[in-house]
């Protein structure tokens, strides 16, 4: 296992979000924690304090008061990093935050990296990796599909399955070895068929363990949804209607909407983040305009789902079809929505663009077949029920290294086929049990580690 | 004393920031927090458990995991409402923190007020009036100066002030009232001369705590400046030089800034919010840009300051003479500033409008003299130096009710010098103990303390 060159010294960082609230934690971890603090709390020597308690008084530092806090001692190995944490409770003042931050710098800290908390967890061994990435994925969970499949390996759901697998294939590796020993003998001491089931019973796991994965990634990272159409189209009113509240100002102007605008909608446990873009016009000599529509190309590609908002009154079939096709070339993943249908009527809208099917009709202003449209943005991504019981995978490092590990279970696979000699056979087993180490971290690098970490928040 | 009828329920809320970070802290408090916990945390029974102690476990409601946290558990009195407090630290993810808040209230908690917790520290005798109030000062400080000012009032500073003034006051009517019982012996026993001095000096200090409001004012909310200017004067580009990132956009198009932006920058401890507003144009067909110039006059009139950037090259000696009393006639308090003196010069610029004395020549593009105008602006607002060891009062009912104190120490300093009876004199004093009683609220009101503690953010 790599450790980082610098672990032994302490950190300290802004557990909370940064803003004004009630109260702010600054979370101070390492061998030299207690006597920092112990440093600006006069009117207790930590040390002498049992780890789990709580101590209230105020921070000095040259006689200067910094706050009153609260401070949570938590002592080597009984902390979430397994060394001596600090938790100071100050209050909710970003100002008052920093000047206590800097002072613990002052007396020896450094400011931790991101994710450095639970990178000395790891190192600790209080979590293995598909734990610590799961803490991370607890903390970005905003949806209760997200939550509670990040919650589910956390608590080590994934690395159970993966135990099996790897304790299955070392026992089956042993059982190999022992028969390569006996080779002159030409005895086969592991049965044939019953390596069959047990490689099928683990290509299995993996394949439903990889099939997860497009699930995983809808649960984890949401869907992005660019909003287009032509300036009026009512780009703006649509995604207010869905939003039910004011949020994109909405003008009578076109070309109001110079920005792109993120919202997000929590559809069935599933989190769409809807972009409102600037018009599409086909001439524009406004440099604001043009930007706008630079950006909405890139959004276009950019997203898991466009949707073509057009005017039923205005648009025609042929212009419908230009602008579809201009669409589709940069995304495929094109829902067309008819707006406006309180003015022409959703019969009428409908024969005029009788040629093009799958079209949604609302009306946006009166808030329409909102619901509607809601429903197939769902069923455009999801396929039945989410089932977060099971192992879900969502992170792309796990679903890389799972297609490694197919990769090799099928080798070995063919090797029993064709009757490969078992030290060949062995050599594949190692290459599996290999892949399915790096995801826990039983084997892992400083390289991936810190790029693994590097993408948590600071304090965590 | 005042008591709200709902507080001996058990109230929840977020104690930290919303938004994502590594943890958020939850605060539970009143008679039934710890039931409601203990139905949630199954590991332990927090009855069995000491104050001040910290218990790690999985969160879990009907079955269903909610997060792994960390239980910090305070027991009536010891608390910082004085009642039964459990602080609950979960992974810092706005939806999971929503998911455990909902959980408390479906156990018997209900959603805290804002402020609230505070009120209850209050009412349950933790704290006085000016001591919670300043608790939000504190949370709300953003400056040296600010954080300092809450502090010293937090540990009581201005009620030591008071309390003195209330026993001296106290001292002084006991000995009238004593006087009045003998009246017809026409004995003074209160000796006239030393009442003399100790009005004199309860009225020097009055008058030096409000005379510290002007500062304190400053101090506490900082200062607005309305950045204002004709199209392309370089408001952009100024704000930006001022904060030294690229906040808002830039962009060579006459009128861009639609939006008022509001920045802060701190000026030796002092904070100051910058406005860029959208240009002065005196006729305008675009609508939005008409949206930009009422909301700039409104500006103008609600900001403490207002900074008028010029183009040196463009203006005219008539047309800054006109500008400037038309932006005078809202907000007297203006500060010219003549911007792209790198293109005339600024010898040649000062020339140019000799006629308008107190121009600050700046070259914004080129961050040029930029640091002189962040001295004038200081000079503006500071006499001085501030020292925080001293009182400095800061909030507005104080102030106000301060005022009442001075006028009851006037009206009792004339009734001695036009030796008023006695019985009069008392009724003066007893009013000025009034307002002093007000501000620490031993004499408080319900509607009073609901409008002080509605100003505090949630879970305060």
């Amino acid at each position: 296992m790599s450790t980082t060159a610098s672990w032994s010294d302490t950190i300290v960082a802004l557990a909370t979000p940064t803003g004004i609230g009630a109260i702010g934690v600054i979370r101070i971890s390492g061998t030299r924690a207690i006597d920092i603090i112990n440093q600006l709390f006069p009117s207790k020597d930590l040390h002498q304090q049992p780890s789990h308690s709580i101590h209230v008084g105020y921070l000095k530092e040259v006689g200067q008061e910094l706050d009153e806090v609260v401070i949570s001692l938590y002592k080597n190995p009984r902390s979430y990093t397994g060394e001596d944490v600090v938790e100071i409770g100050c209050h909710g003042s970003p100002f008052v935050q920093q000047q206590v931050i800097e002072a613990c710098i002052r007396q020896g800290a450094r400011l931790a990296k991101p994710g450095e908390y639970t990178q000395r967890a790891f190192l600790n061994g209080k979590l293995d990796l598909t734990q610590a990435e799961a803490v991370a994925d607890v903390i970005a969970s905003n949806t209760a599909a997200s939550q509670r499949t990040a919650l589910h390996n956390m608590r080590g759901g994934f690395s159970q399955v993966l135990k099996q697998l790897r304790e299955d294939l070392i026992q089956f590796s042993a059982l190999i070895e022992l028969e390569l020993d006996f080779s002159q003998e030409d005895v086969e001491f592991a049965d044939r068929t019953k390596f069959n089931q047990l490689v099928q019973g683990a290509t299995d796991v993996t394949a439903e363990l990889l099939q997860s994965f497009k699930l995983g990634n809808v649960i984890k990272h949401g869907v992005s949804v660019a909003i287009i159409g032509r300036p009026n189209a009512g780009k703006s009113t649509l995604l207010n209607g869905l939003l039910n509240e004011n949020r994109a100002i909405v003008s009578d102007i076109a070309g109001t909407t110079r920005d792109t605008v993120e919202e997000i909608i929590n559809i069935e446990g599933i989190q769409f983040r809807l972009i409102d873009t600037a018009g599409i016009r086909e001439h524009s000599t406004d440099t604001i305009e043009l930007i706008g529509m630079e950006k909405t190309r890139q959004k276009i590609q950019q997203s898991d789902q466009v949707l073509y908002l057009f005017d039923v009154n205005t648009e025609t079939p042929a212009t419908l079809a230009a602008a579809t096709d201009l669409v589709a070339a940069a995304n495929p993943n094109v829902l067309l929505v008819g707006n406006k249908t309180d003015l022409l009527g959703a019969n009428e809208a409908a024969a005029k663009f009788a040629a093009t099917p799958g079209i949604i009709y609302i009306a946006a202003k009166s808030n329409q077949h909102i619901d509607q449209l809601k429903q197939n943005l769902v069923s455009k991504v999801v396929q039945g029920n989410i089932n977060t019981e099971n192992t879900i995978i969502t992170n792309t490092r796990h679903y890389q290294a799972l297609q490694q590990v197919a990769v090799s279970l099928a080798d070995i696979q063919a090797g029993l086929h064709n009757h490969t000699p078992g030290d060949l056979l062995a050599l594949d087993i190692r290459r599996c049990l290999h892949y399915i180490s790096e995801i826990t971290g039983d084997i892992s690098n400083e390289d991936v580690l810190d790029y693994i970490f590097s993408k948590f928040c600071i304090g965590k």
